[in-house]
């Protein structure tokens, strides 16, 4: 019974996915975690959106050991295990195949800050991380891509308190957040500001980025400590 | 009680955008005004649209004080309060971060006139504000937001009256009309503009803009004296 | 009661086009033709899908005049009633502003036949008529849209029972068939032509048109003496 | 009665492609086999998918012959024969006229391994084959598309039992896979991918292939013998 309200949390978050058309079939997967437990509860692996429920929801220690559930991890549980092992302050995590989101991965660019809708929720260019080394991959593949991502992160001087999201190159999107409902959230986010990246520079080729004072503000004004938007 | 009508209005406005996909989460916000009262209703800030109902609507006045309700209005109520004060004969007002028009503000480029689409509602290019100044921007931005709007009309020789729509550069659109439903019919013929804008680019780079007898004439059946669109 | 049957069929096929996504409120109507009466049923102008029913369908001559019906016709009547006037085998017309078709449009290019799924339903390109002379359009607007169509297909050495679509340069699509039932097919067809080829072209900017056999083989198989298609 | 198991397989694997949004109006087809008896179920031709029922499905074997049932199948039946009598370790096979699979075949372009979301199901490009000689076209022309989908994977050195997916050019997609359900399962896929690899060339022109072991782990993971993919 104490796994059951990360086991809800994931369920539910998991549950998002499809309805926010971020996966095709189960190319996708949420996690939850419970820091004073030490584990987090993760979408089992390949099995459909329409036949989860909370108890199917796999319980994963910070080193990626099966704690209880019977069906097998996502096949990615090892990346969430490293983010959460090493990031204290998120409390879930998202990786999907995003159409738009993918489609930057793929041409291993970082998404410039065009606009508003980018600087309300990051401050900087999304980051694409670099393809990984041969070694790295045919090594731990999953557990390299969790600190591949965290590399990225600290070379570019960004905080994953900031920045909630990434692309790894080649690969797809992961966000996170403080609960695994605002890493969904971000999820979506990200999809759609990959989307009207992808117009802007299609409307035209040289799209300035937006300028600093505009990027503070927005930012600020949802995120800062006299932040005005919302209840 | 006396708000109930505005209240009605806006509400049903705001349920509008996400039927329309128009808006991702809570990123848009409509409102209505009553004349008389010198107030307008308009969505609280950050409230997703399913948790919505007209008596959550907060009832503002033209200088972007709250008069009535308990939520704090959306983050962009200055915008809205500035373009009712200026403007006598609006009567509702829509923001969103629809795709198309947002990556064309992104781009910081008018949406060219390309068709009869965009001359049934419009006689010229759709302005894009350029943005704001950073002293604008570090000030009271949204209220400098709703002057942006209203110069770049003036400077473009543009009555609100006649274009009741407008991108304000590296940010999103607004839309006007003369009731809170017309404001969001105005939204959603915005995004179509500029999604079939962007595709025309696409499949010719150099396509021609309308050209002035057809931009006349589908503007006048729909407008003109001689109208003979609707019943 | 003797237009009961062609209201009715008008009325199905106008609330096919929502649903098919070819349509933005109002933008687009259909109309259903009986030869023996020599009149066709058409959508009211601007009145909403959801609001239309059958007896709302006005009875129409073949110079447009009013014969029946309370509420006044599309304003596009006259282009219908021309149609049908000069093509006696055509039993529905239909008028969109789909979004791919209506880019081609604005971009007054032809849409060039580049596979199969085109080549199953027409055997050239699909023309794009030029846009009328400046009298022409001061003049009885859509009275000409008609003859402009005619004209353009007579032009083109393309028979409106081989080619029953046609794009009117810097409008919009308009489509036809034995039926106002097979007119919509049509219009849907067109929107999924035109988004293939303006892809096919952002995949292969060179990409080659598809060679006779092919097209001879494909309409055949669809349309030909000993076509083996269907039931 | 025998064939009821391949009828329903048939029908229901049928049903998906609207659901999945792969097909328009009757633009696709899928059959299931049972190898013992010889034969395969597939769509009667033109039939509606809403009027679609199980003991509709045609009995056809592998010569094209229908064994069972009233309504003349798939105009494509013989492609599908071909592929069964040729290829044992088949179940089922689908073809559609998916939007970006058929933008992509009408490029006549093999799709480029940009991803891990492709390599996840195919370890090299997806093929495109040649257009046929014009011989092959005026004569048994669906018998030949099945030796022409043959002689191109043989060409590239493709197993189809490792790439369920071809492009035929100018024409369309065809997909298979052990069950009729994965074959449907494999045209979304295609249909995912060929959207994506789209994407990543227009955000950047010279977008890398993925590297080899980046291919090689991600398939090996679903479909290798140490895969951890799944229960």
């Amino acid at each position: 019974m104490k796994y059951e309200y990360i086991q809800q949390a994931a369920y539910e978050a998991n549950m998002q996915l499809p309805k926010l058309g971020l996966v095709l079939f189960t190319f996708g997967n949420v996690s939850a975690v419970d820091r004073n437990l030490g584990v987090f509860a993760i979408k089992p692996s390949g099995v459909p959106y329409e036949e989860l429920s909370p108890e199917k929801m796999v319980i994963v220690d910070f080193d990626a050991n099966v704690v209880a559930g019977t069906l097998r991890p996502s096949s990615d549980t090892k990346t969430h295990a490293v983010l959460y092992k090493h990031w204290d302050a998120i409390g879930g995590i998202v990786h999907t195949h995003s159409t738009y989101a993918t489609a930057w991965a793929q041409s291993l660019r970082d998404i410039p800050i065009y606009g508003t809708t980018h600087a309300d929720h990051n401050v900087a260019d999304i980051p694409c991380a670099p393809p990984m080394s041969d070694e790295m991959i045919k090594g731990d593949y999953e557990y390299q891509t969790g600190f591949q991502i965290m590399d990225c992160l600290r070379k570019k001087k960004l905080s994953y308190q900031e920045m909630e999201m990434i692309l790894v190159g080649n690969h797809a999107p992961f966000t996170w957040g403080k609960t695994a409902e605002k890493a969904v959230y971000n999820s979506a986010v990200l999809e759609s500001v990959a989307q009207m990246a992808y117009l802007t520079e299609q409307i035209r080729q040289d799209a300035p980025r937006l300028k600093d004072a505009l990027i503070k503000k927005h930012f600020e004004r949802k995120h800062g400590p006299d932040s005005y938007y919302g209840q």
